[in-house]
């Protein structure tokens, strides 16, 4: 039943998306846009969409399904933008990293009858560098995609119908759809994907600066190493918006972790380390 | 040359030793010996060692080298036994992760004209478990090799041979071998290799605490929460050594990433996070 798509946002997972929903069977019309005229080229070439739209605004009233593929700012700009140019006969989704916004967005800007449907969605896939020559069609292959849908929204049942669709080429795209509240997921994601990523950035920035000027040397690290920093390359361009979007569940995390490593630092010589490794052990048992 | 080997320790990186140098081409005798009857066996059984010897002491008497792959206490109390055991027909070497106090145990035990050798070893390659099973012919493939020999040392031409036919066969394993002195090497490991343990050890305990509850959740976070905690699941037994003996420089470098992870946790919100970034970045430049 969904036959046009717009993907506004052909980077890494705007590219990546198109790429799943053709290699899961999508027959229909993809059309791209970008802001920079290179990323939408490089989506076309790849066949992860069908054209280039010059007018991002057209390309979404020609589809039924608008995909957001762009930082959580730049969604939410889209969203102020699109809500009163699309009606009931239109979906709107997104892949944005922070869901407590754009679900308030949604529910502000979308979600009632005579308007387009938004189904806030966050799919837990992507790699430490973006643009659409990374795009990949297995992407999404056995991740999370998180849907923060509100229960009291009313749709029309034609752009719910939608939701419905979208949720489905998510499914056939090879993830595992999860609903959750919007403010746990922010929690959550805080613990779980941003921790990491922010514990990556000041490991590989300290170790640049302690070891950086013997390069040799990064070698001796080895996998482990490699693994602990690889999230050192993500761009800053991408996680500012994170960082301004959901600060107080960052702060904590990042906050228990410094204590954890206090903690750890004063106990090397006792048996409170003992403890410590246990409590991991059983975070990665099989 | 060499044509005799003793394991002493067949647990991962014994048998994965075993397992290489009959891939590289050794074709003489490789004698093992475990503390416990069950990893021997298993070594013997994957082909890692042709024998399991109830007597270590006499199994290293028999053979030319033997490979201490066992923690760095337990390595130090070996080397107490084999120096009264062994002359200068002999070279002992390790794989200790740390090289301070092996290093001056060898020189105080070994390396004259009329002890055996002792050249102090530490292939950079493991894995987060332990054991005889997860042996690998290719775990040193590609990985660095660093010895910490003092080069005041004078061994007899006997031994010192010894010392660089091993060499060759760490070379023929696959493993680039690199000299570092001691202290250096301890520095350095502090900081590339424990302190990212450290960190995944703090870090999954911390996760385990705030979403173990909750195991289903643990998907969510995707390949980047897996390869942050990867190293969650090492063991407390080896680890213990590292702590006490490479303690200080430990502890430098976990206060260094504790102010680290609260200068970022201060400035979500502001440009320094950028330089953050970017710093990172360059950590990971290709």
């Amino acid at each position: 039943m969904i036959e046009r798509i717009a993907i506004l946002g052909t980077g890494l997972l705007g590219t990546s998306a198109g790429l799943a929903l053709r290699a899961a069977g999508f027959r229909g019309a993809i059309t791209g846009w970008n802001r920079g005229a290179e990323g939408g080229q490089a989506a076309l070439a790849m066949g992860a969409v069908d054209a280039v739209a010059a007018d991002a605004l057209e390309a979404a009233r020609e589809s039924q399904v608008v995909l957001l593929t762009v930082p959580i700012y730049a969604t939410l700009d889209w969203m102020e933008q699109l809500s009163g140019e699309l009606g009931p006969e239109h979906l709107v989704t997104d892949v944005g990293s922070t869901k407590a916004q754009i679900t308030a967005a949604a529910g502000r800007l979308f979600n009632t009858r005579e308007r387009a449907a938004f189904l806030p969605g966050h799919p837990m896939a992507g790699k430490e560098r973006g643009g659409a020559a990374l795009g990949d069609a297995n992407l999404f292959r056995g991740a999370v995609w998180l849907f923060t849908d509100d229960p009291t929204w009313e749709r029309s049942p034609h752009s719910a119908a939608l939701a419905q669709g979208w949720r489905e080429w998510v499914g056939a795209m090879g993830s595992k759809t999860l609903d959750i509240d919007a403010a746990r997921h922010d929690e959550l994601v805080g613990w779980v994907s941003h921790l990491p990523q922010f514990v990556a950035t000041a490991l590989s920035a300290l170790l640049e600066e302690e070891v950086g000027d013997a390069p040799e040397l990064k070698d001796v690290g080895g996998r482990a190493l490699r693994e602990m920093t690889r999230l050192g390359a993500s761009p800053y361009s991408m996680w500012r918006d994170i960082a301004y979007t959901n600060t107080e569940a960052v702060q904590t995390a990042l906050h228990a972790l410094e204590q954890r490593l206090a903690h750890l630092r004063e106990n090397l010589r006792t048996p409170a380390l003992r403890d410590e490794f246990e409590q991991a052990n059983r975070f990665r048992r099989e």
